[in-house]
């Protein structure tokens, strides 16, 4: 394609709204432009690289025998006052009444919608296991849409659900797509982590998230530096300590820390540091009266552990100033367990410390070398922290290592919920009618692109993995417009590379060499051929990769050649 | 692929809901299935008959060099209100609030968003003429949704949009746009009319629309025999008769026609026939007086012709029984021309009748040999009538012949509509900054799919245009489940099929050879491979067009050559 004859929205400056690097290079690039807060309109550019992505993961959803299908966007509420999600749903549900009055919602995922398919269509065990998936406008009503595309109110997904007679088949399926997603990012040129989400340990179905591994990610992902062992940092386990605990050393002493409530400001005031200290937090109990959680002073409070803990109220809540000075006579920064007429339940970790530091339960004191079953009683144990880099890994391979994540794909089993709830049945080899198990499978085909481009960037602009990019090939030619040999020489090389079925944009405007570099930065295209009259000279171009600083010379004969090779 | 594994969801019975031959043949076919009132999900089969027309209109946009976007599906009120179409567009615009109560819409067209962008991107006429075009699910509150996909609510549509300096340039692009239209609707083989829909005679802009022709449609269309002259019935110029009156033979007579009150009654009664009768239409002038409309028994009155007549007010209303009893003293169906106290103007042929029959303005009395000029005055004459079949085509070239057409696109000059009310505005050559002008074009992609049913189908099921195929080739193994010498054979034939990169459906299911010809007389797949142990045994398996009767055998060993010559 011609750069003159197509929509090059590329600026200069960063946009002031944009909060992130893809958010800013999507501006920048001309790929996108809000129309509405979450709502953004994509330009050809970016329309290309959304395409790639799209065709990608068509062909790999093709390729596991899945069907497409194209479901309405516009749903009725009866579907969804059905499944029971109507009222649950909250505010992310767009809703809305037809001319009629009659309620309906802007699809934000289509369970419902297949599940009132599969019930209608789908009569017998011998037409399933069957997977449909569709690739869709959605849109979900976020209070607070950011990010760009990356947390958009309307996008591009990939939805599939899979029909099954019985467990074992959606486990089949479900493999089949987890080894799907794996390709699809793989092919996009991504690294990733495939997360379970779930616990594992108190029921749910198996659900696994795939994350584009990214600094701006929103998610912590913890994985093993050995295996593929990965999870949600929130749902990690950390085993309890396979060592004794040391034997105390130290002898209990008081000494005073006016004004010193955080462990950072004790460990610094005391010259220890903080893992030898202890933090502790009166929450909540399950029977309402005040728990004392003692956790390691490094490390933090895992919420959802806490509030699985059968001690521990649900939802956690943190005791306000006053009520730890009426819980325990003290200000909060001086709460410690010994002496506390609460329940304790110590983290491992913090139950595993010998000679630590703690709140003396009196303001401006802290205790030093604290020893449990010495000192004060021996707590109940649990794990109750956040997994931190250098913790075993929890499949006994390694030891975590911690990044950010972008969540890409979600891949669930959702088991019987929503056919039980619609009357979706089949009838078994047996002749019974049993309700489908069902499986669904998602994936941010719009948000991917953002993603693409957090992993993939630097200082310059975009730096596209091939499968992505929008085009191949960038043609730059230098003061073209000054030189009909040169103009001939490039339309030529043009259309050679066109003719071997490579993406190749011209950049045949009336611009500085400068100005067209600056834009091939930005818009990140992999391959650059720079034609100089110079260089037509002695026969040969120049070309560059994206990602590179050097460029080499290429005979002007040879350059289709060379391409199909890179 | 194969059947077994697919979603066949074929009805035996005609759904009672269907009225048009492509609403049942498509939910018999399995291609979609409703979710809600003008709502429709796209199974497998249909979705690859929708991808295919998606296709083909994408690739003769590029061909134009028009760039493919995306805009969203969610608008902003705001827009639609600096347009003016937010209070004037009325209930079928789906109207929305968001979480924070904002006003959106659920864009049925894009003039607004695509105009907001180019007043952002566009600055120079260096940047024109641009054309962006989308792809593109669209919801049109309909108050009575019907025809299935033919006139559904949430319907997918190509729409492009083009912008350029001034009306010259917007021509050029019209042109392009009209000859990319006529390859879409040949490339996918179907007989169609390209009909001019502004009156050309009331300033407006120029506008086409795009029929294919079906008995279904609910467009009547006047086309020349011989020219490409076609236009809506409703706007063709009928020009006034270039021969004289004939001379007036007859003596004026009265006949009691009692109880006979419609031109056929009269007509039969008297045994003379419509053509010799004329009808007298009283309705409000522009003045409000009532004025007598005449017109030639046969013809309809063409109330767009009317309502632009100056003497005739608009919007047009018959008189009601008591109106015409005060205007003429006399029922309706007695009213004529002669002694009557208004203003009469009658059409062409009306006037051009002698010796005809017409109301007495007595109950129960007609006149007959009644003579313009002689009679009564020579009345006011206009164009006011429908044309009929033999009707001179306007363009002076052959004689017009009715069809009923599906309207399928629409191309039309917008000028500077939008961008005028919208300030989107560029920089002219001059440097002075001058409104956008504008067109627009619109192709139902999800209509075409009805509208090729429509023209192509029989009795027994669809009969797809090639290009509009979800498979091109559908093998019918006979009894193959009983027969492991043919399921390999069938095996290696369809590999072989699809290798040579074909279409290829193989009905693998247990079913009896009628059935599964049932099933692909419903589907309407093109050709077909008829493959049995008996055919085996003679190294031969059977060919058949889905459109004719007649099959025949080929060599097992040519069927891939046979077929790709077909």
């Amino acid at each position: 394609m011609r750069l003159s004859q197509t929509l090059l929205a590329t600026l200069r400056e960063d946009p002031a709204e944009a909060e992130t690097v893809s958010h800013r290079l999507m501006l920048r690039a001309g790929l996108v432009r809000q129309l509405a807060a979450g709502i953004y309109s994509w330009l050809p550019l970016g329309l290309r690289v959304l395409h790639k992505v799209e065709q990608v993961v068509r062909e790999e959803m093709n390729r596991t025998g899945a069907q497409e299908v194209l479901l309405p966007a516009v749903q009725p509420a009866e579907l969804w006052q059905q499944s029971g999600r109507w009222d649950k749903y909250g505010p992310e549900l767009l809703r809305l009444r037809d001319r009629h009055r009659r309620e309906f919602c802007f699809g934000p995922t289509h369970e419902e919608t297949i599940t009132d398919l599969a019930r209608r269509e789908l009569r017998s065990y011998k037409q399933l296991p069957i997977t449909f998936y569709q690739i869709q406008t959605k849109f979900r009503d976020e209070i607070r849409p950011r990010f760009g595309i990356m947390r958009a109110r309307e996008f591009l997904m990939k939805d599939a659900y899979s029909f099954h007679i019985d467990a074992a088949s959606l486990e089949e399926t479900y493999q089949q797509m987890y080894q799907a997603y794996t390709c699809i990012l793989t092919r996009l040129g991504l690294e990733f982590r495939a997360v379970r989400a779930d616990s594992g340990n108190i029921g749910g179905n198996l659900s696994h998230e795939f994350h584009v591994l990214a600094e701006a990610g929103e998610d912590c992902i913890a994985s093993s530096d050995v295996s593929t062992y990965a999870a949600n940092l929130e749902l990690v386990e950390v085993p309890a300590p396979t060592v004794p605990r040391p034997a105390a050393s130290a002898t209990l002493g008081e000494v005073h820390t006016p004004g010193q409530h955080s462990i950072a400001e004790v460990s610094a005031a005391l010259k220890v540091s903080p893992e030898q200290c202890v933090k502790t937090l009166l929450v909540n109990g399950a029977d309402e009266q005040p728990v004392a959680v003692v956790l390691r002073g490094d490390h933090e409070l895992n919420r959802i552990k806490a509030e699985r803990h059968p001690d521990i109220g649900a939802p956690l809540r943190l005791l306000d100033a006053a009520q730890v000075e009426q819980a325990a006579g003290c200000p909060p920064g001086s709460v410690g367990p010994p002496g506390l007429k609460l329940k304790v339940i110590a983290d491992g970790a913090a139950a595993q410390l010998a000679d630590f530091v703690c709140g003396a339960n009196r303001a401006g004191l802290h205790l030093t070398g604290v020893n449990w079953g010495r000192d004060l009683p021996e707590p109940q144990r649990a794990d109750l922290r956040n997994a931190v880099t250098g913790d075993p890994s929890p499949d006994g391979h390694g030891h975590l290592q911690l990044s950010r994540g972008i969540e890409v794909g979600h891949i669930f089993q959702l088991g019987t919920r929503y056919s039980a709830a619609m009357q979706a049945v089949c009838l078994n080899p047996d002749g019974k009618a049993v309700p489908l198990t069902m499986g669904c499978y998602g994936i941010g085909v719009s948000r991917l692109v953002a993603a693409a481009i957090e992993q993939h960037h630097d200082a310059r602009g975009i730096i596209w993995p091939a499968a992505l990019a929008p085009f191949q090939v960038i043609l730059i030619p230098v003061n073209m417009h000054k030189s009909p040999r040169l103009a001939d020489a490039v339309q030529q090389l043009y259309s050679e590379l066109c003719g071997h079925g490579m993406e190749v944009l011209l950049d045949d405007r009336k611009q500085r060499p400068g100005v067209m570099y600056n834009d091939a930065e930005l818009l990140g295209i992999p391959h650059w051929i720079i034609c100089s009259e110079r260089g037509l000279d002695q026969g040969q171009v120049e070309y560059r990769h994206r990602a590179g600083t050097e460029s080499q010379p290429v005979a002007l004969s040879t350059v289709a050649g060379f391409l199909l090779e890179q």
